[in-house]
């Protein structure tokens, strides 16, 4: 009997183009490309082109498993915002250190999704790609502490911004 | 070295209150308790209470994995809508069998997190809990095609509304 708490998985798809190495801002204005796996057939992505975003999950696979972090820290350690746990960030010191992105849907080509707004690098194995369905997204008001948007002002800046 | 195209996770998490079976529709008016496994400290949920909401990465561990199909078929089997491929569906028939979920936190409760608009059932292994961060959904005017709607009109209905 297998233990449902512990699962394999097997990517079903990899980033190909895009982001080339891991930032913490500046992921905007990049095109990326989340390839297929081959062994799919094409029929899999039937319909997909009408969606305007993905929802994707993806392995931080260039983190180190020793970066797991269980304890609460200011984000990025800027101790203007307070100390906070491990599940009340998105980054890769998660245990299984997985990500979910909601990148837009530029267009289908073959087994190639051309996507904007993805923040994961080249190589990247994805486990999941869905369509994403506003009405299975947060449901009533969103609100998030001050530090989320203080820190994040410049995360979908372009890098020409940088100057 | 490890193949990063395969990997494996382990349960963060549990639902251990809410739905007992798996429903198509008729998801709301339930609350939901996700418990963090014993071996994290409590301080990895500290701040957290201060989201609306979370994204929760779990796994359809009820359906069986010959469930998976890899081609196009209408939702639901209803003809009314067009065939459509594994990956422009949320459901269980995907490689994998993953499921992201956004559920309203309600409190949380030591290692206990209560939440609504949970759609995985009792006994459900949860792989990922994330803040959610408006900042990294979906940006820019999202659309989905007509069939969408028209399919979970009823999907956070209460179960009274049966009748």
């Amino acid at each position: 009997m297998p233990d449902p708490m512990r699962i394999e998985i097997t990517a079903v798809a990899q980033v190909v183009a895009g982001h080339v190495d891991p930032v913490d801002d500046f992921q905007g204005g990049v095109e990326s490309i989340i390839r297929l796996n081959e062994d799919f057939p094409l029929e899999t992505l039937a319909g997909l082109e009408d969606f305007s975003h993905l929802e994707v999950v993806w392995h931080f696979h260039r983190a180190n498993p020793a970066d797991v972090a269980l304890h609460a820290r200011s984000p990025r350690n800027n101790p203007d915002w307070p100390a906070t746990g491990t599940f009340a960030h998105r980054n890769h010191r998660r245990p299984n250190q997985l990500a979910v992105s909601h990148p837009k849907l530029v267009r289908v080509d073959g087994r190639d999704l051309h996507v904007t707004d993805l923040d994961a690098v080249i190589g990247t194995p994805v486990f999941d790609v869905l369509p994403y369905f506003p009405v299975m997204g947060p449901r009533g008001q969103v609100h998030v502490p001050t530090w989320v948007d203080e820190m994040l002002g410049r995360y979908w800046d372009t890098s020409d911004e940088k100057a």
